[in-house]
C-alpha cells in the first residue's frame, strides 16, 4: 500500500551535536551544514554507477540558525586509502559541476508543526552524474565549507567475486513477510498430529536460513521503496526513494541515482530480465529494479524507465544505463497503460511497448497460451491484483470491480496467479536469454498483497498470498528441475520489512458473534491451552482435500479461528473471522478528516481503540528483522545475520557483477 | 509470568470426526474414546526412560455420550516394525499395571460454560512405569477397547549419535525472546551510523542460525512448562506440564513422566550439572530439567526434585532417575527454601541442600568469594530476580522490596546478574566436573524476565533483561576461551515462545505528555520516516560511555523512544516511556472481577482497549518460530528450521546420550 509521500524533512543532528534523534529531520543522512551524498559508511560493487550530490546548508531561523547565506565556495576532495585528498573534478576526470541554489523548510518537532513555525534553509548544491569507483579499497570523500567545516563520507568498495557461481537468479520477495506471518500460515495449511507438522512450508525446507535488518538509512522504520533500494542496490536509504538517495531539492528527479543489480546485469552480462509483481507494475517493490526517483508515487515516470534510461527523462543529467527493455513485465496497474491520467503524457503505453517488440497480453489465458520467444508485457488488472483467496475461493469477489486491463470497464476475472506469471516468465527468460557470455537470466517475483492485505488488517488474505508465494517457490523448483536449470539457479526468498504481526490464541467465533457487549465477545477469545489446535485443515469426515492446490487450508471460515494482530492499528473492530465480502477497510475518515472504525466492517465485532495516529487509516510497518531462505549457487553467502544492503553484495557476488577494470 | 492451571480440559475430535479445533478439549492428544500416552507421532531418544498411560472414557452425556461405563478389560500390545503385535507386559517385561478408576468433566464450548452444563467422563485406565525402547525403529503401540475400537500409537526410536562431539553444552534460554524483540534490542544498544551498525548483537554473530516452531501438543500457543518439557525431554505436552503427558486424573503426580537432558546427562555421563534463571528457581523453565508434574504450580515438589527422585515424592510409582543434586543451582524463589508455607512441607529447606553437602549463598558478594569445590544453592532473592535497568539504572527501585532471600524482611540490594552468575557456574562446574568418561558439564542459564516483562507489557526491561542474557553469551564465550574450554562447548541460544512484540515507529514523549486528548496523544508516534533514529546510543556532547557496560544503552529515556506493542492486551494505557519506578502493572481488577486498565498505570498516556478476555491482566504468548543460535562442536545441527523437541535430539546427539545397549 503506498504511502504518501513526506513532504517535510526534519533535523537530524545539527552541528552543535543534538541528543536525540526526533521525529522530523532537516535531511536525512546528512548530520552536518554540509552534505555528502552518497553518505558516511556507503559500500559500493566495484565499477557500480552512482552520482554525487554536495550541499552546503544555510538555516535562517531554528536550532541551527546562520546568516541564511550557504557558502558556494565550498571544496571537494576524494581520498584513496592513505594518498592524498585529490580534488575530484581531477580524480575522477569530470568537469566542475553547475553550481545550484535552492530554498526548503522543514518542522524541527511536532510543537513546531502545531505553531506553524517552520525552519527556512537557503542550499547551494552541485551534483556529479554516473561515476563508478573500480578499485576495491577505502576512500574518503571530503567536503569543505564554511572556511573550514568539513562532512567526510568514508566509503569502502568491496572486493568483488571473480567467478561466476550461478547462471540465473529467482529472487522472490514476500511484501512485509515476517517469520510470524510464515508460522501462522504453516499452522493454517499444514496439518499437525500431536504437534508434529505432517508436511512443510517450502521456505521450511530450504537449504540456507538468514536473517536481514530492514531499517533505513534517517529512520529506523522503512517502506517498500526504500528497502528495494536496499535490496537493489547495496545502499540505504530514504522513506519513499527508489534507486536514489533523497536530497534537498524540490525535483524528485534529479536526487543522486545509484545502479541497480538489474541495470548492473543488463549493462555486464546482458541477460535475460524478468519483472513479476501481484501489485500494479508501477509499484515500488518492481520499480525499484529500473526507477530512480525520490517519490515512488511518479509512476508514469516508473514505468516508462521500465524501456528507456533516466536521462531519457530528464536529460540535464546523465544516466546512461537501464534495464534495457526487461524481457518479463507481468502485473497489474494497467492505469499506466491506458491512455490516460495515468499514463505517460496521457499516451496508450500498450502501444510504446509493442513498438519496441512486445508481446502485450491480459488474462491468464493469453498467458497459458503465449509463446516465449518475445519480449512479453502482461498486465492483467487494473491497480493490484485480485488476491488469492479471491481469484480461488470466493470468485464472486472478483466481480463488479471493473478492472479489466483493457480499460473496457469488464471485470477481470481471468486473472493469473503468482505461480501461473512465475513459470511462464521462466519459460520466456529460458528461450530468450543470449548464448556464450551473456546466458543466463535474473527475475524478481512479488508477492505483494502479503503487505497490502497486511495494511487493511486482513489476515487471512495476506496469509492467503504468503501460501500463494510459498506454493510458487514449490513450483518454480520442481519446474527448474524439469528443465534441468535448478542447479544453475541461485534462488533467494525473503521480505522488504515487517509488520507487527503475530497470532496469540484462538477464537470461538459462533460465541463471538453471539455475546452483546465488546467485553463479553472478548471472552471468545482462547490462549495457551485454550488456544486449541488449527480448525483450517480439517473439514468435517474429510482430510485436506487439495481442491484449491496443495498446502492450502481446506476451510478459511472455521467456527475456531486463529486470533491474532498488531501492536499499531488504527481504530478498528475484530472478529477474527475472515471477511468474506472481499478485503478489509478497517477504518474510514470522519467529517473532522480523522480516521475512526468503519461503520460498515466487521459490524459484528468488538471495538479496538488504536495506538496510531488518527491520520493514519491502516496498520503500519515494523521493525523485525526478516528471514532469508536460499538454495542453488551461491546461496550459502545467505546464511546468517546480516544488513539488507548485503543481500545486493550476495547476489551480485553470486553473477559475478563487480569488475575492477573501468568498464 | 505464571499462567493458572486450567482445570477444564475440553474436546479436541470425537469418536465421530468433529471438524474444528475448539476452546475446550476432553483430553489433549486423545482423540479417540481411547488414549495412549505417549501419543502417536512420539519420538524418543535410544534408551530414554518413559511411562506409558492408557485409558478409555464413557462420556455419561454431550457430543460423545456412551453407556457411562469404560470398557476395563481393554488390552495393549506393542508392534515393532513389521513383526507381530506383542502383548505389552511380555514386550517391557512388566508385570500387569493395577486397574484405576476415575471420574473427570469438562466444558465442550464457551456456550456450556456459561450454561454450567459439564461433560461427565468415566474412565478406566493403567499406567506402566519407567519403561524405555533402546532398538532405533518404528513402533506401533495400539490400545484395543470398547469390542474392537482401536488407538494406534505410532512411535519411532531415533537412531542415535555413537560419537560424542560436545564436552560441554551451554544452554541459554530468552524467555519469551522474539527475532521482532532481538531487532528492538539491537536498535537501542547498539549505534547506527546511515543505516549500518557499529556493533552488533553477540547473538549475531554466532556460527548458526535456526528457527523453531515452539506449538503444544493440543494448541497452538505454549506456556512455558510446556515448551521446556519440549526442548528438555523432546516431547510436546500440554499448557502448564513439566516432564510429563497430561493424562485426566485429579493428581498432579501421577502423569506419565518422560526422562529429560539433565536426567540423561546424570544417567548416562554422569557429569556436572548446572541451572541459573533470574526467576524464582521453581519456575517452569529452570523446573523444567529435573521435574513431573502436569502443574507447574507445585512449586514445593519442584524444588525436592532437585534433590530426590520422583519416587521420594510418590512412592505409588517408580521413577529412578533424577537430577542427583545439580552442583549449580542460582537464581531466585526464596519462598521455596525459607520454612513456611511455601516450603517442602513447611521446613527450612536451605537446611535440606546443606545436609546434601551444599554451599547457600545469598548476595553478589557471597557469589564473588564462594568457591569452587562444593555444590552451590545460590538462591538471590524472593520471587524473581530484579531487572537489569533496577539492578543497573535506577537501583532506587530495589528498595522497599522486603525481598531478601534470607527472610529477614530487609531488601535484596546486592543481587547478581545474569552474567555474574553464568560466570561463577561455570567455574563451580568446571571445579567439579569428572575425570575420564563422565568429564564435562550441562548448564541451563535462564534470561527469565524477557518473557516476565513483556507480560506486563514493559518492553523497556524486557529489552533490558534480553541485553543482559546477550552480555552474558559474550562474556561466557570470553570465559570459555579464557579458561580453554570453548572449543569443547557447545552454545546453544534460543526462547520457548514468543510475544507478539514489534517496534512500529517512534514517539516524541514529550509531545504525548503535552497533548490532553488521546486522540491527539496518538499524533505523537512517528512512522516510517517520522520514525526517525535511535535516541538510546546518544547523550549529550558524547558517544557512548558505557557506564553501565558496553552493548547497553547510554541513556534509557530519551525524549524520542520507539513505539512498540501487541496485538494482545488487557485494557492499558500507553506513554511509550520508560517506567522509572519499577515494573509495570498495566491492568487491574475492577469491581465486577475484569481487568480494565490500572488507574495508577501511566496516567499521562491515552487509553487502549484490549483484544484479550477480561480476565487476563496481562499480554499472552504469541505463536512466531523463535530464532536458535548456536557455536561449537555440534552446532552445525541447528542450522534450518525445525520442531522445538528437536533442540532435545541435536543436543542429546552432541553429547551422544542415546544407547542402543539397553542400559
Amino acid at each position: 500500500m503506498r504511502r504518501s509521500a513526506t513532504t517535510a524533512t526534519a533535523l537530524l543532528l545539527g552541528a552543535a551535536t543534538l541528543a536525540s534523534a526526533q521525529t522530523y529531520q532537516r535531511l536525512g543522512a546528512c548530520p552536518k551544514l554540509g552534505c555528502v551524498f552518497p553518505p558516511d559508511q556507503t559500500e559500493f560493487l566495484a565499477g557500480q554507477l552512482f552520482d554525487i550530490r554536495l550541499e552546503v546548508h544555510a538555516p535562517v531561523n531554528g536550532s541551527e540558525a546562520t546568516n541564511g547565506v550557504p557558502d558556494e565556495k565550498f571544496t571537494f576532495c576524494i581520498q584513496n586509502g592513505k594518498g592524498p585528498c585529490e580534488d575530484a573534478n581531477k580524480f575522477f576526470k569530470a568537469k566542475e559541476p553547475t553550481l545550484e541554489k535552492w530554498t526548503f523548510q522543514y518542522y524541527e518537532d511536532l510543537f513546531a508543526r502545531d505553531a506553524k513555525t517552520p525552519t527556512v534553509v537557503n542550499v547551494a548544491a552541485k551534483a556529479y552524474r554516473a561515476l563508478s569507483l573500480s578499485q576495491p579499497g577505502t576512500y574518503a570523500a571530503k567536503l569543505t565549507y564554511n572556511g573550514g567545516g568539513q562532512t567526510v563520507a568514508n566509503w569502502v568498495v568491496r572486493k568483488p567475486a571473480t567467478h561466476r557461481k550461478a547462471k540465473n537468479v529467482l529472487f522472490f520477495i514476500g511484501d512485509g513477510m515476517t517469520q510470524a506471518m510464515i508460522t501462522a500460515a504453516r499452522l493454517i495449511a499444514h496439518k499437525s498430529i500431536n504437534g508434529k507438522y505432517q508436511s512443510l512450508m517450502q521456505m521450511d525446507q530450504m537449504d540456507n536460513l538468514g536473517h536481514q535488518m530492514t531499517h533505513s538509512i534517517d529512520s529506523f522504520i522503512t517502506d517498500s521503496a526504500n528497502s528495494a533500494t536496499a535490496l537493489y542496490t547495496g545502499k540505504k536509504s530514504t522513506v519513499n526513494a527508489l534507486g536514489v538517495y533523497v536530497d534537498s531539492s524540490k525535483t524528485p528527479f534529479d536526487d543522486p541515482k545509484v545502479e541497480t543489480i538489474a541495470e548492473l546485469f543488463r549493462r555486464r552480462i546482458g541477460g535475460a530480465l524478468g519483472i513479476v509483481s501481484t501489485a500494479y507494475i508501477a509499484d515500488a517493490t518492481p520499480a525499484g529494479l529500473c526507477s530512480h526517483t525520490r517519490d515512488r508515487g511518479q509512476y508514469a515516470s516508473i514505468v516508462t524507465e521500465y524501456l528507456y534510461n533516466a536521462t531519457f527523462l530528464n536529460s540535464t543529467f546523465a544516466w546512461p544505463t537501464s534495464c534495457q527493455g526487461p524481457d518479463v513485465i507481468f502485473g497489474g496497474g494497467a492505469e499506466q497503460f491506458i491512455a490516460g491520467k495515468g499514463s505517460p503524457n496521457g499516451t496508450d503505453f500498450y502501444k510504446a511497448f509493442q513498438a519496441q517488440g512486445y508481446n502485450v497480453i491480459h488474462n491468464n489465458t493469453e498467458l497459458q497460451a503465449a509463446g516465449t520467444k518475445d519480449k512479453t508485457l502482461g498486465i492483467f488488472s487494473v491497480s493490484n491484483m485480485a488476491k488469492w483467496i479471491d481469484r480461488n475461493v470466493m470468485r464472486d469477489n472478483l466481480k463488479g470491480m471493473k478492472d479489466s486491463p483493457t480499460g473496457d470497464g469488464t471485470d477481470a476475472t481471468d486473472q493469473p496467479g503468482l505461480k501461473e506469471m512465475t513459470i511462464k516468465a521462466i519459460d520466456i527468460l529460458q528461450a530468450r536469454q543470449k548464448k556464450g557470455k551473456g546466458e543466463g537470466w535474473f527475475m524478481m517475483s512479488e508477492a505483494a498483497s502479503i503487505d497490502k492485505m497486511m495494511h487493511v488488517l486482513d489476515y487471512d488474505r495476506a496469509l492467503g498470498d504468503l501460501l500463494e508465494l510459498d506454493d510458487t517457490i514449490r513450483a518454480s523448483i520442481d519446474h527448474l528441475k524439469k528443465i534441468g536449470e535448478y542447479k544453475n539457479t541461485l534462488i533467494v526468498v525473503t521480505a522488504d520489512h515487517g509488520h507487527g504481526f503475530d497470532v496469540f490464541g484462538g477464537a470461538d467465533t459462533k460465541y463471538l458473534a453471539a455475546q452483546s457487549t465488546d467485553r463479553k465477545k472478548r471472552d471468545a477469545v482462547g490462549v495457551y491451552a485454550n488456544s486449541g489446535l488449527s480448525g483450517y485443515t480439517t473439514s468435517p469426515g474429510s482430510l485436506p482435500n487439495n481442491q484449491t492446490g496443495p498446502n492450502f487450508p481446506v476451510q478459511w471460515n472455521p467456527r475456531y479461528t486463529y486470533a491474532a494482530g498488531f501492536g499499531a492499528n488504527p481504530d478498528h473492530r475484530e472478529t477474527y473471522a475472515i471477511n468474506t465480502k472481499g478485503p478489509r477497510v478497517p477504518a474510514t475518515a470522519g467529517t473532522d478528516g480523522t480516521y475512526g472504525v468503519n461503520p460498515a466492517d466487521n459490524q459484528a465485532g468488538f471495538t479496538v481503540e488504536g495506538t496510531l495516529p488518527t491520520d493514519e487509516s491502516q496498520g503500519v510497518h515494523s521493525l523485525t528483522d526478516v528471514s532469508v531462505f536460499a538454495n542453488g549457487p551461491g546461496a550459502e553467502a545467505f546464511k546468517g545475520v546480516y544488513n539488507s544492503i548485503d543481500i545486493f553484495f550476495k547476489i551480485a557476488d553470486a553473477l559475478a557483477l563487480g569488475r575492477t577494470d573501468g568498464h
